[in-house]
């Protein structure tokens, strides 16, 4: 963790205050170790003294709205850590604007569980089903404009990053990052027509991520 | 943890994105840490208003299948962690198939609680509790899958591991996995014959792996 | 994190019994992280066979207490975090009252769910709303003098710091944690006016700090 | 973390699987954060519905078992975490006795939460109260029992320890640790006394290894 630190880099500029980015990752990686993990506390177990003798297979069948968010929600926390550790392997220094969106991208986070609840409990509710899974589009667009500004904040200032890292490559990726946004805001809209199948949106988006975003991974520090 | 990327070993092949194993296990060891932890949410206290004076010894001894399901989904884990840790002992770098399938074997863990908790409430329910033993059975399998692709995705290329791995020994621990998988899957037919007797039979499976797996532990980087 | 250990900086006292910083800062990160996490579980979402049909939104506006309070408490633990981070980064050892202020100001933090829900309960609850805020506020303080008590511990002895830290600096930001001392007890008087005022005025100092104290931040050991 | 690993002290025996400790450690410290932090879950806000208005302050009296046991339980695992950190800068590989131990002392510390709340229901419900705290004492004792068994283990191979351990202090440490075994199995005599004087006693302990285990802390590595 300190090795890179300690390596004869861009120097910092005079005057600013900077602090080093292996405790950043820590408390990071432990929050989104933590959300991801808190999920399953919403996988509700049938009650027994409500569950007549032999209906346990279809209490359980019953619960599909709980078993496909808990799903999608695993995969958006899981793909997160890996854009954000890709993101922390380019990173030398963070500064105070970095440390705001990555607590701001935090917070949407740790904050998924309840959306997620949420859209389980009223995926199948008629007209509700459309408030809960705007409110679930909504953090996740929330997330990640989060994410395009942590991703902004990273690069705008060259003493931020090691050397190889090409500013021209993050700029692409910004760019690429936006467009991101204006997918998860469509879901926005797409929660009035049908909240099952946004679900199902939001499920393949976060496989698509799961291969596209892995593509730009940061090479190791050779 | 930055050391031993920095040691003049395999040069990684050009084009290919590689992410650094520190954070893959940083990430890991919190996802396990926590759904360890986690499980203790569902030792059920007797609520005192339901449990009449004098009668506290009774109502806990009722609840036994909590604390045997407890017990043997703590060794699981504990198990699945020094696993886990003897195969990234191994692990130089990671790449798209390494992150993908350990994704989907902390699914499998971090899931675990869920079954975990049916178990319990339905071990001692004739017939219902045979599903619930089939689902509690199907997660380890499910994690006995995830494990032995995880170890395959690993070996499957000399430029992930480090210089003194073998991999002709790897190939052999990969065929032990896989009859590892066929025990799981004979436990998913035992569910239907008794659920207390299958976890039973998972309490010694985990005993077995825990004096099993450690002899195949990975040496120390002297 | 050994190396600033390694490096050959002051020589601790004879007959001191002394202990490293990183594993005393991975498990403060820790119970930060979780802390922070674990405020999600008191998002409420309604029960849907209690909320009539196309009410949800009503019944989540009804809830604004709870994103209050989970806001403000998220803030305040992200602070406590960067505050705990600058200190630790000038830490060099921590010895027995290091070590105690520290456990005393992860009780503070690892406690804060608990007035954070009951705040988000009672916040608009006339009369005792007043004690809800009270015993919010109280903990504040709490934490403030328990974070002063730390930095207090880590300046008395300069065996402690790493060599670039100046004692002198460190006296006046002691001074500047205890002003903030004060104005913590004055929500406490402030919540026998008005609960949901005092919330107001917690997410204005929380954002205050977030601008304040990261000024003070350490720079990065060059 | 790595750097002590890669000096050249004692080697290991040929033909036996050792691990590193600094996973171990980093699970560990993950589990007991997390056992620390969820403490705060068994905190129950009263009701708003059951709690007339005004007697908020009478209703938050009453919870004062939750708020005893809570804090006692936190200074414990609070202590163990020390005591752990304590036993592990002495630990230069850990092998599969030492896996063993660690696992058993987590299960009691993860458990922990369990007893606390059993405790908080029924600290003053008469009869029941004794088996409460007799099985909180209990959980203390085995806990206690682990760690000595770790201890034991650590000590018991020099190939484990650091240069610098001797292993004549390490016996006096176990004959002290085994010292403790007693006092937590009269704690159990003691419960079928008073439930209230068994926590009380429990924190008077709690307070003493506060300042007693810090003061056998181990020297960092110059």
């Amino acid at each position: 963790m300190t090795s890179p630190d300690a390596s004869p880099e861009r120097t910092p500029r005079p005057g600013v205050a900077y602090l080093t980015s292996s405790r950043v990752e820590a408390f990071s990686d432990g929050v989104l170790a933590i959300a991801i993990t808190l999920l399953v506390l919403d996988l509700v177990v049938p009650a027994r003294h409500q569950t007549p003798s032999g209906t346990l297979g279809h209490a359980l069948a019953e619960e599909w709205p709980s078993y496909g968010a808990y799903l999608v929600s695993f995969l958006v926390v899981g793909i997160m850590w890996v854009n954000h550790h890709t993101v922390f392997a380019k990173v030398r220094r963070v500064d105070r604007p970095v440390l705001f969106a990555n607590l701001a991208l935090l917070l949407c986070i740790s904050v998924l569980p309840f959306p997620t609840r949420l859209l389980a409990e009223y995926l199948t509710s008629g007209p509700d089903s459309h408030l809960a899974a705007a409110v679930y589009s909504g953090t996740m667009l929330a997330a990640a404009l989060c994410f395009t500004l942590l991703w902004w904040a990273v690069t705008r200032d060259e003493h931020l990053l090691h050397d190889e890292v090409d500013r021209q490559s993050g700029r692409a990726a910004l760019r690429r990052f936006g467009a991101g946004g204006i997918v998860y805001l469509a879901t926005i809209g797409l929660s009035f027509v049908s909240a099952p199948l946004t679900l199902a949106v939001h499920f393949v988006l976060a496989v698509y991520y799961c291969f596209d975003q892995l593509t730009v991974a940061a090479p190791p520090p050779s």
